[in-house]
């Protein structure tokens, strides 16, 4: 239970960054160089291999090293624990969007009703989608 | 596009922490005191301020203040962007599963192909579930 609290720390920490959220997404393309990686960012090879060493903890980097070349390839598979723990959640976001389409219809109604019949104030106002 | 990724940093930051995620569970029940969020844990009420802090930074807690009464509540539509970030991965993991089905096949085809005809070295296994 430790360990897969200590996993979801680290994996939610590798991906609460910019950088290492836009290497992985490159990573998605295929296989990079420790170089390609780091070449589109404004930071030192020192840099880039801090993130990637973050994302290798977390479990979402694979590296394969062949003589001075470092091939890095994605693992998604710690994500989908992440993915895991948010879905908990999902009913209450659902829920709440389902709150909000019942003020918004609420209040159309209150409008509906409180408008003095056959002498509108302003134009209808388009009916808010829920 | 910026923002976004900010919100997305603030969001995955709040979540990589153990007593922030349970706080965040314990509001699942309901709405709940600082004092009553931080009983569980052996912290002090500032410690636990920080960690409800980073939360509501977040965007998962709102807080109502009456008199010296502070009430928290959880607000999950933050999480949504995050479950949606993680989605665009899901193919990944995936994959990774179908070729480990893929494996686990191809070795037990190579099995039962090595396997002497009439002479089995020992009773068979289960098939692995793929």
């Amino acid at each position: 239970m430790v360990d897969n609290q200590a996993r979801l720390d680290t994996l939610f920490r590798a991906i609460a960054d910019p950088t290492r959220r836009a290497m992985l997404r490159e990573l998605a393309a295929g296989p990079r160089t420790v170089g390609e990686l780091a070449a589109p960012y404004d930071i030192t090879l020192a840099g880039a291999s801090k993130h990637i060493q973050m994302l290798e903890r977390a479990g979402l980097i694979r590296r394969e090293v062949q003589g001075r070349v470092h091939t890095c390839s994605l693992d998604a598979r710690p994500l989908h624990a992440g993915a895991e723990w948010l879905r908990h959640y999902e009913r209450f976001w659902n829920r709440k969007l389902d709150a909000l389409a019942a003020i918004l219809e609420a209040e159309d109604a209150k409008t509906a009703a409180a408008k003095p019949a056959g002498k509108p104030r302003k134009p209808a106002t388009p009916r808010r989608k829920s």
